[in-house]
């Protein structure tokens, strides 16, 4: 089982910028934490704030993983591009959402997801837990 | 760990009505395999197609229950007063959110969930396989 | 033939409140008077102001009556569960929509049905006539 | 007894076009058998692609006709002009509103009818049997 | 003078939830109070969280009571079924509108009251006082 | 000075329909009154409940006519080919827009005019009387 | 007890305008009646057309009275000015918003109260008689 | 015959301010015409860019003269009380709704006549020679 | 290879009006430099400014034609029923939608095409060079 | 150089009313800083409640000042009036837009500035900053 | 002649996904059959799944190609910033807006496309046809 | 002091592209006049059409910067995941935002500023004389 972590823009400054919303944990700790948790998976990550690299990094998980973990951050509400990406791996990758806060409950124009509706499944609200979830619906 | 799910309108028919949307299995049966696979967990299980019903249950689920496991239904778009009800117990048992589909991808009039900014987190899309990350989520 | 005629919230105040958009006339006595206009069909009458328990008992009628006749009334607008009641069990027992007005000549909030998409057919604006076609549509 | 069928744009294709919505038969053998069903009603009929005869047809329909069954096609969605006539002549002779699908259950610029609030009544959604009740609707 | 005031669904939690936006105070106690202000008034009292009972309630105040005082809580916003009871009865019993807090200050989707315009009157924003001063309405 | 003033739909209806929007009269006897009043000026006539008509008209009276005096009934606010065909014109053959009525006093589909911003000017509201001042207009 | 009971633009009419939503008696005569209903407390009055007038005799309210009375009349439905009138002293004098009428049973541009979520309480619908329930809620 | 002419906010520097709209023409020398025009009209002339003044106005205006012709500028767009005050002595003095240009072919903003649906009636896009247009229509 | 060139509402004004949209030719002079490009095409040409002659046309084309080159003008953006006959014929008989300027640069309501769902394809902004593209979609 | 900083309505309220969002200080303390700062320009001050003297103001300015400084409060988002007398003068003396706080972040209401499209340009956000900001502008 | 195709985001899995929508080819091998039918024009290619590299590759277009022919791919309907650069340089080398489906006919978000109205023309449907016909306008 | 000031997409054409909206002059030129200016500030310079890139930088910048200096060009209309990074960033180094024209007088789609909310102001409208005020409020 091989899996790949993918975290959107400014995912990178977690446990710097807002914590009240995030949380105040770093990311690459949380990382090392799920690994310990997970013996059995193969979890690599990746992190980007560009758009067209994440939708590359989508494409070329064919083949390779056998799913995607993304939090797309601010990209979840706006682009079209990289919900067609996932939408055009999603045979051959399934692609699960996942989210730190719950969306439905912060400004308006977070409520909509355009990516949820090519994703094999969506988590969301569990703070960190929203990850270990993710990784629990491949096993 | 003591767990309540509860499944509102229409549930009752799962497994007999739009199998393409969601699957063909009835719930009873998946309850017996979900009470298999966490043998440590205490499942109670209810099921109403009554909004008030619903809400009863939530407001007596305090100091009984570890959480609760919520698939809202039809409620999920439109009741305010079930989401007042889990706003108003959330400090004293949490509610998870599921969806077997995704929300996002049917249509329009369910693409927002009234009760997810009251809960603890949503899981959906997954199928049945969300209620087993939604008890995930409590261990 | 064996057909349920169901009435939702208020129309068992019919005859009793504006008149002037309802008519004058109990549903009980036009119930008696369809039932002599169609001696050939066993017509069973159910009304409940209560969203939960139409739904319940839609899911009943299955393999009990040839069609189910309903007018939903506050809750066509609103409910999203109703209307997954009905196409739940469209294939196995067909519902017609009925009322007394028509809806769209109302107030805005009434111009939606949700139910209508899962009905066999809809009949509006023929005042306590509606329920005479809406038979006639079985026959 | 003497009533019109009138059928707006498009519904000269009947039988020809889109079958998966509007079925196989043509109008014309349908109205065949209508006659036969009502030997004591004179049937009339008229279809028009163009708004402005319907218009007139409507205008001469006073004092010649006890009622109008009105399919208006694609003018139902967009024509205020055509609802005028409706309401200029309802006094006079009234138009019971027809279709053969539910609008409600089709794109969403086909949910609104400006023609119902000016009719008699409506029936939608039963195929081409919507005319036979649209026709006992005067009987 | 018999009034009946009605309590929607979750203010049997009144004192228990929310309680920045609530207060401490338990609708029992404060119903106390309100008894010994008004010892001429003969106060009954219902509570549900089922929107059919309240519309069932409602109904049988005809005749019984000389006003209904109603905070109709979640419902105030989504429920026609309910504003349709209040319409149907309001020549008859007077129902006038009451909320704890200002729904105008809270989130949007509770900005619009379905039902003040069926009521005789609407108080609001005044916490518990809100019910003191409805009563002072029929005095 | 030669002027054509061209009724849309329904007009042909004045004085026969929904007396109390539009008045009593028929347009041919306030038409004979509008000539006595102007004889200097040359005044044709023209209506027509087809769209077509109507625009092919407003091509004819360039050379012809010093202007255009048109009540476009229900094409007012849904005809974007009559503006265009107003608009093709206007340097050649002015067209001042006329209503017998208030639109924003009515129906909210009735609240925009497409083809005013194509017109001379506009008058409406005053009854017959807003085509005298139309004719006015032009003097 | 000082209170400041304010009227906004028209006000002035009262009792000459539009008697079937406002009632056939004039401000002055109901003044009088309040006064001697509430002997114990000091109540002055002011009204103006001016929506400056009126933001600057709230803000001199401040330290002068126990609280202030307003209906707003129309600009109600469109001042942000006087709602942050309203904001700015709301620690030192409380505001209540009074309604003759019901504005959510009027024309739609009457629906919204931009005060409301500014003040103290809101009293809407009773008549003349919300003036009444709005000096209790100070006692 | 007695009129006064009213003329809203900014209208004091008409043919000063945005010349290709209003043209340049100052409103006092064509107000000098205008009284040439009509020697047995007597014109009374009034300006302000104070709502409430205006206001005044018109309250003013009963008894005094046979109708007002008003050009609300601005506040056309936005005065809800300027409407109301309309409305309410609009069976003792009418008043016409003046405009020099379109309302309908500037910002979106100024589509909406607040005003138009208490009016008598509406004469817009002329120039100033609406102004003519609409004395006329007191003649 | 026969095709039909078909243009709707006030294009038989081409090269006259709105020069600045439209350039300065007209479309006869245009149509014979065409047909001089393509002389292995039989081009045919219909023009109407009424809606119901192009559907009536549309459906003519069946069996006659290898395709059709639709300008529909104004009714592109409102004329349902002009879609419908498109749709009605597309399997029969291909409509491609032309347009001179981009509709998306305009007016916003000319920003939706309804007809465009149903064609074949769409070519739109090159100016008149739109129809030559639109013939080459066929070769 | 002769400059006007003109505040409008609830402004003479700063450094009293909501300190969170518009800080402690008054404007009268602020003023002789910014005179110290800028010992080069004449500075003028204009405060009123009243939108009618805020235009009033707007065209006196003309010929007297180089420029005005406005911060319209709440009339900047609803004031078409004010927008008007802006773009009135802004060739004579140009007008830059000024706010305390970021109207984009607080209520939506509040998002739209009707007078920026008239301005020379807006500064908004940086406190009583953004005076001093506004004054640079000039120099 | 030298031309420039630029695919945008995904479309580098042409002929890999949502073969119901795109077709089974991949874009290689149609643009070796493209270069074929066009001997006398130099083809050159670009594809990236990156917003900002095809702003800067419009960019660089300049001077170098006859124009740019552009399938934006999702950036289509939400990138600003793509079609400020097809706006910057559409003097100096025009760019044609190509898609393969019918962006009408699609999800509702797909409706709009804000490049359009900078393009020097559009062309959509025709499957991989699109992009002949977008370099026959070229020649 | 040590500022960056950061130019987004398209912004590198400026002086080269739509002259009348952004001036004749290029960037470059007017940095180095800026820093003639502020010879006691140093200013870096960073242009990319990468929203990633943008974001990259603007998290580089804490710890380096004062303040940053940010045209966001179109992303300022559309980019979620620019806004996030400001957010995230704003306690440890102030963001200004800055344009060059008004963007509530252009198109509507430029009438919103997401990042607005998280910046410490906003400059806007004055041409590129908006970049050296926005110096000036760090000064």
């Amino acid at each position: 089982m091989k899996l790949l972590i993918m975290n959107g823009p400014n995912l990178n400054l977690l446990g710097q910028r807002e914590k009240d919303i995030y949380g105040e944990r770093s990311f690459d700790s949380y990382l090392q934490e799920l690994k310990g948790m997970f013996p059995e998976v193969e979890l690599d990550y990746f992190q980007s704030n560009v758009e067209g690299e994440l939708i590359n990094r989508i494409h070329e998980a064919r083949g390779v993983y056998n799913g995607v973990i993304l939090n797309a951050g601010g990209y979840t509400h706006t682009s079209v591009a990289l919900a067609d990406a996932i939408g055009g791996v999603q045979e051959l990758v399934p692609v699960v959402e996942v989210h730190i806060s719950c969306i439905l409950a912060r400004e308006e124009f977070r409520h909509i997801s355009l990516i949820a509706p090519k994703c094999k499944g969506s988590v969301m609200g569990f703070g960190l837990d929203s990850y270990r979830l993710a990784i629990l619906s491949f096993l």
